[in-house]
């Protein structure tokens, strides 16, 4: 593909940009500065990786308007790099095609399940009584699909995937491999010194546009619905606790753990292995950083970290002075010394006095 | 079901209780107090919500004696309004039944399995040379059980659980879709500057009663057994150690990673994310909150929290300390000053006399 | 086995060793000294279990040349007896033997797979267009292995292990259950305040003899690979970003995360829980304490600990004075009365002057 083509296609989706060099120069493929060769478009939106300017053999790098570019390569200069890379991919990539298995012979779908048009259902996959899967659905081999499931049109469930009676997927929600939406959650009441389990009788609901990684674990609500919002995005091994209901277009990186009954805005950032507790309200695009501990409603639009979670200018304040108490520990002493001196010094003035 | 029906159960089933209004209601449903509507009945047991009181278009409400009810609605008082919450969702909803399978034509089960009777067994199943399963249990489709498991009366595995072989599961063990019982653990031995793996001749044991959540991990022991009490319950993402033994009724929350060789008591609380060491002790009824990072043995009955994880009391007085410490810093500057300030009227005193 | 065999076939195989006591006596089975019985032999590495040496009923036990052996029981006595145990127990234990399926009728391989001679693929197994499986590979049922995989020689696949499009594994690799390779990682490009998905065109690639814990999740790269070295073994529950780089022979201990384009060295330890930011650089043989948060580069060969990971040393001492804040605030306070005093005692002899 002409690098032109490229430029005149990322233009027309919202990324005016600008070649500096050889226009006609032809792409195969992405890759990564480090990686590219000869043929390959690159890009550059963490400052961090500038020195690779220099060495990459990329024949083309995606760049911000002010940045230097050595030996005169030739670039896309455009205002987000970061989104023309990926809008370049999509082009020139695009996104995975699926097997297909149309409705395998292997797969047991039950007589009362109502299957899409073009719906492409692998072999080992079961669905159970009163569900309704989409049109272009495509489920892997090895899912497991319970009574009463609601799948949308477009949707794309990765192999193995179980799905818990009762639960609702939107339009394009994409599952990876091996989570499990709809469990019983942690419900128990204490007597007599055991547990008795809580009929969890509520669901799961995801709405359009969500992905979620693999080996995540939502859990139905005891009562009403546990809510994840259209277009929220999970990495891998995330948890959310029954009833907890999350905003449209947050992302939540992996290992984020969300205990029951909490509220999440929308576009709320959650960074690796993040924990929020349980029943706390956290406002819209609030930021919690890598390992937070989040024990008490969060205010919208503000950075959170540590342990419990603390506006983060705060936090690294702390933190600073925790790394200055050996400092100030010697600070201490020797201040004590110097009231010493000047207590001694006092003293000797008193007894010295005629 | 009318309100009397309800409230007859609970008073049977140990749950003493006192209707105010009408005890002819006609009850359909739980719900939680946001979500319920007319026909439904709902329960207040965290303060927390308790404004929710005036809002809610619950028919009835379970509350303790000494609630203040607005608005005249007919409640059920009684001490423990969760435990009946509970008792009234179970006597309303019961518990998931099961699709039925029996032996499913494509589950593949080795002649020298023995499976009790009713035993209901889905499609897509493999189970091992010389299991043994119990009556009644259910095998959701896409479970493995390896060779040499045995499994008791009552069990539920749902959808994709793996057992691997040697493992034992007592009566009525529950485990959610996902989870891997047995799997060799990280014991290797340092040769020569690479890791010479330890054969894992253990296995696990799951005594009755124990409810697991989904995309669990539990490591056979290396030697001897993994031990999980009856009763003890989990939830998501947990990861178990080899060799570790838990006690009876315990209560471990999601993503918890206890290491290998190490003994929990009875009746303990792991709260979401904690981390235990391996070789440690863990007092029965201990609480150790959340993300908490346990290095050391931990008392009987005690609250626990941080990292490493302190006596909860003292934690909290260390935290509200490094929250002070820019206010320390300050009154050590100013403190200093002031001696500054001593020093130089001493000196001005001194070198004025006469 | 006699207890001679034992050790002569630990000297044939580098662990020089002596017998004290009967080196007739027979060993059947190896076990924890807790645990173990006539007949078994067991082994004393961590000096913490020394108190177990008297208790114990094992007929053997491998110790170190200097320990104390009370009752004058019989001991195989070697420099490193934690080897000495896992040599021993490869040879009376072995390692586990495979179910043998050869390629059963109710697996599913596409037309164009090769797969490589003594190859055991169980049944519900599905492999796609193009996969290459070397010979005797093991894979278990309900594992799917999509188009383009390359699959080495000797590999274990335990049950419903998920293997994505393009991944290459090198020889002698095992994935314990339910753990999934090459998923899409968590690359999304802001654009209109919505998320836009980045292709994910990369690909994982496993070298040899690596072993991975059950419910792991490997992303594939977003462009170039995700490469874990050979040698390195995995706990359980990890999850690694796209586009990491992991060295050979590290040790990952469960639930740890590693974000995206991180460069880990050789032989580096990460403890339970701990997590890795990403775009970092952590030097070869560096140990990473559990839970411990690192969000910068780490040096070779040090140890590091805590939220955010510091060196070791310097982490324990702070968190010895965070320990002491409340007697350095007592300090504070009381050297505040002794300046406050002195004051007084300063004021009142200078007005006291004549």
């Amino acid at each position: 593909m002409k690098l032109s083509v490229i430029s005149e296609f990322l233009a027309a989706n919202g990324f005016p940009n600008e070649i500096e060099g050889d226009s006609g120069v032809t792409i195969r493929a992405a890759n990564t500065l480090e990686d590219a060769g000869e043929g390959d478009i690159s890009f550059l939106a963490n400052p961090k990786y500038t020195d690779l300017l220099c060495k990459t053999r990329a024949s083309v790098v995606i760049v911000k308007p002010d940045v230097d570019m050595p030996n005169g390569k030739t670039t896309i200069r455009c205002a987000d790099p970061y989104a023309a890379i990926t809008a370049t991919m999509i082009r020139l990539h695009g996104h995975r095609e699926h097997p297909r298995w149309d409705r395998d012979e292997h797969a047991i779908i039950a007589p009362t399940a109502t299957i899409g048009s073009d719906a492409n259902i692998g072999p080992f996959v079961t669905i159970g009584e009163n569900v309704r899967v989409g049109s272009n659905a495509t489920i892997y081999p090895g899912c497991f699909v319970a009574e009463n499931v609601n799948i949308g049109d477009d949707v794309t469930l990765f192999p193995n995937v179980v799905i818990y009676d009762g639960s609702r997927l939107g339009d394009r929600v994409t599952i990876h491999a091996g989570s499990v939406i709809g469990e019983d959650g942690l419900g128990y009441a204490p007597v007599d010194d055991k547990w008795l389990k809580i009929p969890q009788v509520g669901r799961v609901v995801i709405e359009d546009d969500v992905e979620i990684g693999a080996c995540c674990a939502f859990n139905r609500a005891t009562l009403g619905e546990t809510l994840i919002g259209a277009g929220t995005k999970f990495s891998d091994s995330v948890v959310v606790g029954h009833g907890t209901k999350i905003g449209e277009h947050c992302m939540i990186v992996a290992q984020v753990g969300i205990a029951g009954s909490t509220r999440i805005g929308h576009h709320v950032t959650l960074a690796g292995q993040a924990g929020i507790s349980g029943h706390l309200t956290i406002g819209d695009r609030a930021r919690v950083g890598a390992q937070s501990g989040v024990m008490n409603d969060l205010e919208p639009g503000a950075d959170y970290l540590g342990f419990p979670a603390t506006e983060s200018a705060r936090f690294r304040r702390q933190l600073s002075l925790v790394r200055k108490l050996p400092e100030m520990k010697q600070h201490l002493v020797d201040l004590e010394s110097e009231v010493q001196r000047l207590r001694e010094q006092l003293e000797n003035h008193v007894d010295a006095r005629p």
